[in-house]
């Protein structure tokens, strides 16, 4: 792996979503931001009078700490202008509809990091979460060969199966998962991009439904734990049901979680198994130093005090126990930061492990 | 039945839930609350007068409108003092261990309609929800025969399962629950009394843990879809798996259910189900115009916009759709008034269910 | 007064300032609805149809009871297209811009009453409060000379104005304002229209700016309280310097007041005054009861508690007491509904003092 | 000055104050923690089991971080049967009234470091913020010959009064400060200790009194300027006139402040003096960068954003501007962390400082 640290673009830079690839790669030991695309209304300014509101003079920036001066200083460019081989990757953090037309222009020049789902569910398009499946990673060589891409689209999931996945894999690789009932309470910060959850909306309040999230933890939860075939992933045979919420609480998603298992596994066997994986990404700058903490204090985890756990890169579970739903049932609960591990960070992590594995 | 008014006290009368209690029997027209009880360090006081904190001067009342005057004339005698026989119908609002060691006495004397989960679960108490399970209520004949007593103890349900039940009554009648998975998100008002969920703990949170909770919903949902047998109830065969949480909300239950049926039942034929669903209670003051109110638009039911729907007396079902986990499945979320129907209100109707029926 | 009820438009009905008109109008006994106009996006829908969110599905209502079935029949036009002679009375929900370009074009031909900035300023245009300084509606009349307009345009003050200015107007009377220091934490619901102040920057928060409400204030204070001349206002000499800040409220504005008066009012004197408090409009429908609720219990009056009070059109002042910044200081804290008298009902309460007086 | 770690105690130390302290001194380079107080309820336990709820099991900890393992090992002991000898230093997080008997008890032998309000106020005893009137520490010694004691009380401030004075402190230095105008609006986790502020009054809501808290910001602020006499202090004739209120916020204290000023002081001079003041305390460990920070951005400073900056201890403002109320007038907006520089890390801060003075 060469030294020499690469150059990277941030696409939906002004968004949330694209703030929080800001913030993940301050500092980044192997990737430097030199570029920065984001809608028309921000092209040609630099990106620190991009993030202010015309109207109000509001500085729009949702991170707790600052933006780089070396980044707000950066021209902003249109993301239709964009030109990918300008730097050696792409993180995207648009919308499903324009990457739909935008990351392919991308991926045929360089590679494309993306949080957005569009390419999630195409064959030749592995989803990846560094720790649990970058055995999947191979597909890519297919996918550049299919679209005769020199560079490849990667997606991460969405942030609600990160976490689940996570909290899951320690118990498919010790007893098999075959079912899954999920409830989440999620967090307002990964309502996508401005402007989220309207205040109105959520204080005093639980909204029961977020379009589309449930079906996309089901479809991704089974791809995840696929088995990489010849050229596309055979999907594992899980049922996950699930009734995704919102909550009234910033950051972190709150997953209610009962498993069905093929073999017997008691609470005690599943937090040893959780709290010793491994997933080997331990030499990455952005891994957690454990993919998963586990608590016995049946009053965590909480997002407000488990979310910024490791950096907010460790699936905090708790509340292990038997599940008389099924033979082999466990009930348990966990908390993920959907905008670190289950975004842009998750992301970076996922460019670590591919420039160590050398797709990048 | 007489057309005069039963004489009524409240116990526990200066906690939230005592509150709700006078709040529930504002202008009743069967019933006047004549006596009043609480702590020792209320006694001798009038009820204005308990309720101000008298540190720093506040009136410690939760309700929305402000207690009626010929409430707060009334004087307030420490709970164990009280004679139950100065009235017609006793309304307890104390905590479980008291409630155990008092309630006996006054149900020697008059009726307890209870909120405390003390006698829940004694085989000669009936756990009656007014339009689920009346047919239970001649058990009440066995336990004062059992007891001795005069009178008796009519505890209601936890509030968490008020809502749950209600909800499944219809599915039951029409094609038989047999397994639920249930999680909660739990406004903060039904965290008992006083001091209640600390404002440090629940805003931007959820508290994925509350003590015996998940327990008692498991325990009361077989008991009141249990069969009355001679002398006791028959639990139905029901496995209940919840998650119980609570979360950033002032008041209001929401809970995301998924069931196993033992028929097919389609997400519309359970709507049609719900919505059809009389629990024989119509003519009674407190009953709600519907049991049931099913919610079309995904975004619905919300605690905030719900849970006041019918005075707090109607269970507001929504996101009714298959689910894939069982052979015969579906998944939906519901609102429930935890301090109306799942608790003051509910206990107000109980008693005129009650009276109606010629037990009071 | 003829008893016929007049046939009123809503412009800007989508929104949330719009709903809330429709809202303040359901069953009133003088004036009915009879047209809806809204953006170009909406035209050419039913008004249920164009609160339907088109990705999500979402019904985007944010009151507390659902829309009246005739009103969600009735056919929205768009804002540009709307004829006020079709109508007798047109209220003006849409933001200041457009305001200006199209409240004009009705008041040409019909009276409209307005919830926007846009000719609060103006020399000829009264900037009423009904049971305040309804005295100086009839420059009405001088504005409809000076423009050649058969209607007119009443705007109704800023929602922050309102509560303040009702709270003063009795000491004005009593000892006269000469000063006046203010800081609001004002509820979100008045954060103008969609999509309003978004979660992430309320929720355990406090926003210390939003822009141009300071001034208004100060302005709007100075204008109600000022003298009708021959043809404009002549403002009273009242400083009146303010923070205005956003809080984790849903509705309601609290203000924390501190004023400097020309001749001495003890606290007692003050409260009485306010108690007294009558202005002249006990005869209309949306009247309050007082116009003044004051408080003795020092934890009071709170938002949660009591903006919904009285219909939500009584001002609650508490916290009254001597403010030694001053030769003759009060110091008190008063809680507004800023969407019931603030704007829809307030508007709706104006048109029918209107009416009464022979504007309409 | 030694290099030797003085050992210090802290009493009080399972509430949240006291957590705050053991937050404080974590890894501090001059203090390590030796010995815990707290009620007879946790006498005689470890402070980790102390920690835990006997009925609940939960742990009531408030920090983000786990409490140190060196720490939650440590005998917690009665607070009445504390031997201030066994320690150098003696960090009080007690309420006031145990304070006032146990506090001389243990300064007749060591210094007392306090939180507590009981000694703000008595002639002797100096009401000392590092940074801004260290000059009264003499009055140390004062206090040392009056009472016969070996050690000394010295309290700090009220949170309060801390981040009003510290943007106070540049400007009455600059132009002499004679009136104050504030309302503030404050963060749940200093409203004492536990239980603190219950959800149910908070969320959704403004509180707009809080006991005692603006007769101690009027009296404090006039102290901590005050003039250091023969054996008291002299207050300064500055008239501070307050409303205190609690808002829906988990940490951090606003306040909307509007001040008088002797001389001519426009806003670019007020906000060059804060930014350039510095306050003598550059050498003390946690001391923070600037005693202020100065925002443009109107939208700051938020309590959410800006609390932690400094690791809370620097005194955020923003909204510098002409107050027209006054000849020479200023309205700003500060935001200071109450129980950072406002509690307990303020509390070290000044043991710091008098460590360095030769008073510990």
């Amino acid at each position: 792996m060469s030294t020499e640290k690469l150059r990277v673009a941030i696409v939906g830079a002004t968004g949330i979503a694209g703030q929080q690839f800001i913030d993940a790669l301050r500092q980044h030991p192997w990737f430097t931001i030199t570029a920065l695309a984001a809608s028309e209304r921000s092209a040609g300014k630099s990106y620190g009078e991009a993030l202010r509101d015309a109207k109000s003079g509001a500085v729009r920036w949702w991170c707790a700490d600052a933006p780089p001066p070396e980044v707000t200083r950066l021209p902003v460019v249109a993301g239709s202008d964009f030109d990918a081989e300008t730097v050696d990757v792409v993180f995207s953090a648009i919308e499903a509809d324009p990457a739909r037309e935008l990351e392919p222009r991308w991926a045929a020049k360089r590679p494309v990091i993306s949080a957005a789902s569009a390419f999630r569910y195409e064959a030749d398009v592995p989803l990846l979460i560094p720790g649990v499946n970058l055995a999947h990673a191979p597909l890519i060589r297919v996918q550049q060969k299919n679209r005769g891409w020199r560079g490849f689209v990667a997606p991460i999931p969405n942030c609600t199966t990160t976490g689940l996945v996570i909290a899951l894999a320690p118990l498919h690789r010790h007893a098999v998962v075959e079912k899954v009932a999920m409830t989440s309470m999620q967090g307002i910060s990964g309502a996508g991009r401005s402007p989220g959850v309207v205040g109105l909306d959520i204080i005093d309040n639980v909204v029961p439904y977020i379009p589309g999230e449930e079906e996309k933890v089901a479809k991704e939860t089974s791809k995840i734990f696929g088995a990489l075939g010849r050229d596309t992933i055979d999907p594992a045979a899980i049922v996950t049901s699930a009734t995704c919420t919102r909550a009234a609480v910033l950051e972190g998603h709150t997953e209610a979680v009962s498993v069905s298992l093929a073999r017997a596994c008691s609470p005690a066997d599943a937090a040893a198994a959780m709290r010793e994986y491994r997933g080997g990404i331990e030499d990455l700058p952005s891994a957690p130093k454990n993919m998963i903490t586990v608590h016995d204090d049946p009053f965590r985890p909480q997002p407000r005090l488990d979310r910024d756990a490791d950096g907010g890169m460790t699936t905090s579970v708790g509340r292990l126990r038997p599940d008389a739903l099924w033979t082999h049932g466990l009930r348990f609960v966990l908390v993920s930061h959907n905008t670190k591990f289950g975004a842009a960070k998750g992301a970076v992590l996922l460019a670590e492990a591919l420039r160590r594995d050398g797709y990048l």
